[in-house]
């Protein structure tokens, strides 16, 4: 990603306002459990932007996903309609109508076009949406907006221990550009999906296609670089919003600011995605595995997620035992082609592996690069300059038990 | 699978020389702790006949199967050396070598060519085999070659809770041909390997050819329709030995006999699959996942796994919580396409969701059919003909145990 020290990172704060134009509440409105936020409204104060969305590679799509991708294909989105609880997915015809009736009561309470919203649902699935209380959620939340994005990020999680946010600045032709953020992560509720939400908020003026290129490829570096347990839900979905009021000259295709401000989404995202693998169902490390020498990116990527999704590498960490052997097992089912003679293996700073063969080293100095909260697994190819960064978390009992035996 | 009434299972006691012809034994050679078999024989009496071998998909292929690879693909074996406690991979040169003098002294005591005899090892990876205990093992194991099967049954097995055999027989022209196999699943050592090794014996006279391509598409349905943890390790072998003692007519790929003879074998690997699973580690229970309605058994092959290997859907099923939600986004990022409205979701007989909409049932009824040690989870589709079943086992606190702290 992009390392350059023009991208200020600050205080993970207020990542859904942080950006100049941004408004956002949340409230409770009955989805949940009393008093926990579950409806949430982000607005850009200022019309004329621009949007980007990836969604779910899911064949199942939920219904506020094909209403969110509707209208951001065919304008663009300078609103956001978002509740939890309830996923509004596997829920038919009705469930539709009751998406589109979100994005018309959002539109109408904010002022604004119905297609200028876009809708958001995560939690329980087969279940249709209370449309009565989130009717009046929609109007409770648009009374209450303003730069204050906590009660936003709140109002979105489901199982998530915490909030997730984060910003980054970055200069653009003299001109201070904001990109912030917010997600929530794998949640669990009967019957679940684990869905992965994010949106980002930029005051940064760009056209619509420059950022769809900017946000597809930050996702792929980001977000799909994580794994909690491989699953991917029918709402994942990643919304960027640029407002353009940062005034910088018009970032396209060809700007050589692109770059600059390209890496400081990736940034804000890469901090999001990794907040999510932290905060991973039951994990007690977040992993990073580095895969470093090879051909191209999209191998090293592929090799990277192979080990962090491994659930025998990660029963290793949680044990804190530096088992080279599922590291290397791991890039070797990966799918990917490779010279095992040529293959390094580290945990942290130890080298494991080397030339076919393990390395003599200190077991117990190995093992302590597992012992912290962050761990660090790299992979050395020799065949390239590529390299990628997979992010990942434990596999604890716990997670068996939250996801084993949450009825009793 | 191949139902003809014609096959006829017996129980499954000796399997590895259930054929006529066959002699095997096991005997602890001291690889691993003491008094615990860990080197086995097999030999067919009777020479002259064919074999078949599939390997690991994975890129590391271990010493041993790299031996073995070129005895069957320039001749045929009728004997095969095993050993546990070490997995001989990783080994680098010397690896190699102690591979080929396995092959050697076994050749040597039995009186065989070197080229007729396989070799397999499982354990330990990163670690040289002590090779006078392996010449002494092999010289103690030649001598006690018999009819009874068990003791080679035991001496493949790691951490298996139990040895895996199945037996099957048919009419082949008038002739009875009968078909064994024994197997050892997933076994976690340090550093580990998830091996599963299956060694298959038949009296059927067959030519090669036709031997091959009953082993791949047998494989292709059971050992690669199993997942306990979607791991796959450098030295997974099945290999399939045909010593013509039966003295049917010889199986040629056109004989009308063949699917029969195929069948035959197909059920006793699906019965060692099985076994496999239902042996996973900290494993409960059995999971069969049936997928109907295919429009290609490759496609429904697809689905099935990605239920089986689903770590949600694993620890629900350890919950006895009929989470059709888990099972729905399971087949969504498969890989396969499919149309979620055309999708119907059974466990056992209650079926639980139809048009793209939860269907009404008893939630308690649903989860009683997961509180056996079997589970049956069906996914119907409406676009063909094909099916398919995946086999796999629940996600348990205990497998996180087994391999997160084994050290302590």
């Amino acid at each position: 990603m992009n390392k350059n020290p023009q991208i200020g990172i600050k205080p993970a704060t207020d990542g859904a306002t942080a950006a100049r134009g941004f408004v956002a509440a949340g409230v409770a409105s009955g989805l949940r459990y009393e008093g926990r936020r579950d409806l949430g409204l982000l607005l850009s104060e200022v019309a004329g932007g621009t949007s980007a969305l990836v969604v779910t590679s899911n064949v199942l799509k939920s219904a506020p996903l094909l209403v969110t991708k509707g209208a951001v294909e065919g304008g663009d989105v300078r609103a956001l309609v978002v509740n939890s609880g309830i996923a509004n997915a596997a829920t038919g015809q009705r469930g539709v109508e009751d998406a589109y009736r979100m994005q018309a009561l959002a539109a109408d309470t904010l002022g604004v076009e119905p297609g200028e919203v876009a809708v958001a649902s995560t939690g329980v699935i087969g279940e249709q949406l209370p449309m009565d209380q989130v009717e009046a959620g929609i109007k409770e939340v648009a009374a209450s907006l303003s730069g204050d994005g906590s009660g936003f990020a709140e109002a979105i999680l489901t199982t998530d221990t915490r909030p997730k946010e984060a910003v980054a600045t970055v200069e653009i032709g003299g001109e201070t550009v904001t990109v912030g953020g917010v997600a929530k992560g794998s949640g669990m509720i009967h019957p679940n999906m684990a869905t992965m939400l994010a949106f980002v908020t930029t005051d940064a003026a760009i056209e619509k296609e420059s950022l769809q290129n900017v946000l597809s490829k930050a996702t792929d570096r980001t977000f799909n670089r994580i794994t909690v347990d491989g699953d991917t839900s029918p709402n994942d979905m990643v919304l960027l919003m640029a407002n353009g009021a940062a005034e910088n000259e018009l970032l396209t295709q060809n700007s050589p600011n692109l770059p600059d401000f390209a890496g400081t989404v990736e940034t804000v995202m890469q901090e999001l995605a990794k907040e999510i693998a932290r905060d991973g169902e039951g994990a007690t490390k977040l992993v990073e595995v580095v895969v470093e020498g090879a051909e191209s990116e999209e191998k090293a990527a592929t090799l990277a997620r192979a080990v962090a999704g491994s659930n025998l590498f990660k029963a290793a960490v949680y044990g804190e035992d530096a088992n080279w052997g599922r590291v290397l097992n791991a890039i070797g089912y990966s799918g990917a082609s490779f010279d095992p003679e040529a293959v390094e293996l580290y945990f942290g700073p130890v080298k494991v592996f080397a030339d076919g063969e393990p390395v003599e080293h200190d077991a117990e100095e190995a093992n302590a690069t597992l012992a912290g909260d962050e761990v660090v697994v790299t992979a050395r190819l020799k065949e390239g300059e590529a390299s990628a960064t997979a992010w990942g978390c434990d596999l604890t009992e716990e997670y068996v038990r939250i996801n084993g035996s949450y009825r009793t």
